[in-house]
């Protein structure tokens, strides 16, 4: 199999073949400063890609689009074949009459990070090693737990303090070690880069790791195959390093080649006002240009001042006409109730900012209310339950 | 559709046609007393079944196989359609060759309890009803509450106040109207069936509701459909009011009417010796039995001090030529472990039971080595993922 895929560098184009220690481009990551947003990312190039859908819809069902091998079993649990729901009362209640929801959280560990993971934790295997480790706001670290547990492999997570609970026993529970790190996210990707130098990990950390956004190519995919034969018009994501987004724009270009769409449709990054790097970016047009601040949002799995991925991310919404849209958190709130009470979809906040970002694009003309547009929802609500208690009715007594 | 199936009273055999405010015998409920296991439990006779399985696997495929009328679009998430798992180092761990794990936490609200909501929200339309109903512990509540928001239905919930805040949250975000019991699940039990009455709400009342018990047949529908050509020899579930095991022994039956299954797979529920009311019904040969002074286990979806599905639950594993075991709420949180770190399935306990059952079962002589064993896992760890706690070691710091 990945005899006949390679890596390529986004900046240099650069041609690598795939080894476990060859994560990032020789040449253009000597330019890396630590604190950054990384350089000298790889992206997998595929040999050829079929001209077909596969029968099924699970991860494990596009192998001929992946760098996998899979002549063994797959001990992971089900990766993928997550719902694309028509969602019929959001669609009266917004005006928009091709609107649907791919809910990502009905994946093992309730993220769309189980499908990075799982292609990490087969290349890992591939790569003979017995260690993957990573930094994570909360759902990556999750996930690698998850599909790390299924494959027997160690693995080792940092992970700020203050993530929520919910995934903090989550990855326990599935045996990983964890690092808690006094300090946010960026800090905790500076930790476990550090650490997998060190120790010689497999390092899974997001966009730094191309597998992660390979794995997270299977969500158009799957978006693709369902809608047909309708084709998306507009897809909504919320972002924060941009490596699901990068992941799906990967997807829709590999299914333009293989023919099996017919234009591009565009994506739509949606930021919180709270944690806003890649908007900054977007706007100034440059990548150097993507950081915040502070990164607080109630969108904890958003929550990033230093966007890893900024360069794949800006570039991969270049290539589709996409745009970043920044809303406020409130906003996020609401559209989390506003989902939860229409469709029976309960999202955890980072979940909802597509649709958030949705009802954004609407009012500023983004979006014509006869579109095909899909908005994913990458995370549950379970994975963060009291983040929208402040707006619920008290309950009665009985 | 519904014409053609009607109603049967599992104690006198009458029958009845299926109507809104027909949920229970009239002449068996009659012998009812507060607080005890409900009498005149109806089951659904369904006119004829197909002979072979639909092409998909959720809940709404097999609309031959229930009292639906599917012309419309099902506005429901999709339900069911949940991943049966081969766990191949859960086997090797075990040494039990043919162990798999129906990984049913999959649902839209994370619980199996999503079954048996979908149909009977898809009844309450049929039905003309506007307003759901039912007690709960947690699960049947949130799934409640995610179908109605689905459904449009208004839901009202009684719970009791100690019941897990993730499954507490999650029910407010779909919308539903909350009463809090100050009292455990049978006190909320009460109060539900009383409010019913009294507002003419359509009772969703696990058991007391005969589409409850059919919606979740739904499970055994889908094992069957993913092992075959292989027959399930043994099923193993967590059990509280009894219901889940019930629909499992419902599917089954209806699969070998239909000629799909050549025997009768035996059914072993699993209780916790802190909720153990089942079990003495069971060891006592009488639902009359099935009672316990105190129902604290950790597996908090299974405390049931009077089951009230005793009636129905202890004649289908008679007819299943089943078993009741009874496990220490140690070896529930163990069983979960052992699960989420060779699995990477998280359950919540009442989940895991199924597999501390099976533990259980192997070491007293119920469960050969070579059978094939399929173990339902009812409800995601991240309904209540603290249970465990105790039992991580501490992180570390960064």
């Amino acid at each position: 199999m990945s005899a006949a895929w390679s890596l390529s560098c986004l900046e240099c184009g650069r041609v690598f073949p795939l080894q476990a220690e060859r994560l990032v481009c020789v040449d253009c990551s000597s330019r890396q400063l630590t604190g950054q947003a990384l350089r000298g990312i790889l992206e997998l190039v595929p040999p050829a890609l079929p001209d077909r859908y596969p029968e099924s819809l699970d991860a494990a069902s596009w192998v001929d689009w992946l760098p996998l091998n899979l002549a063994d079993d797959d001990p992971a649990p089900l990766v993928g074949a997550t719902p694309l729901l028509p969602v019929p009362a959001l669609r009266r209640e917004l005006g928009l009459s091709g609107l649907w929801v791919k809910d990502d959280s009905r994946n093992p560990s309730a993220s769309s990070k189980d499908r990075a993971s799982w292609l990490v934790c087969h290349m890992a295997v591939e790569f003979g090693c017995d260690t993957v480790a990573t930094a994570s706001t909360g759902n990556a670290a999750s996930a690698l737990a998850c599909m790390c547990a299924a494959f027997g492999l160690r693995c080792v997570l940092f992970v700020p303090a203050s993530a929520p609970t919910a995934k903090l026993d989550q990855m326990r529970a599935f045996g990983a070690e964890l690092q808690l790190v006094d300090g946010d996210y960026d800090d905790a990707f500076e930790a476990s880069m550090r650490a997998c130098a060190r120790q010689g990990w497999f390092n899974r950390n997001t966009g730094y790791n191309p597998y992660t956004i390979e794995g997270k190519k299977t969500i158009a995919l799957e978006i693709s195959a369902q809608l047909h034969p309708i084709e998306p018009d507009v897809l909504f994501v919320g972002a924060g390093d941009g490596v699901i987004l990068h992941g799906i724009v990967r997807g829709l270009l590999d299914l333009q080649r293989a023919g099996l769409l017919s234009r591009m449709p565009r994506v739509i990054a949606v930021q919180s006002e709270h944690s806003d790097a890649l908007w900054r970016g977007w706007q100034a047009g440059t990548p150097a240009a993507a950081r915040c601040k502070q990164a607080d949002s109630v969108a904890d799995s958003l929550n990033v001042k230093v966007p890893r991925n900024a360069y794949g991310a800006l570039r991969a919404l270049s290539a589709c006409g996409g745009d970043v849209v920044r809303v406020a958190d409130a906003r996020i709130l609401e559209a989390l109730l506003l989902l939860a009470r229409t469709s029976g979809v309960f999202a955890e906040p980072a979940g909802a900012a597509s649709l958030a970002g949705c009802l954004h694009a609407r009012e500023a003309g983004l979006l014509r209310p006869d579109e095909t547009a899909v908005l994913v929802v990458t995370g549950s609500g379970l994975k963060d339950p009291a983040a929208a208690r402040e707006l619920f009715p008290p309950p009665g007594n009985s």
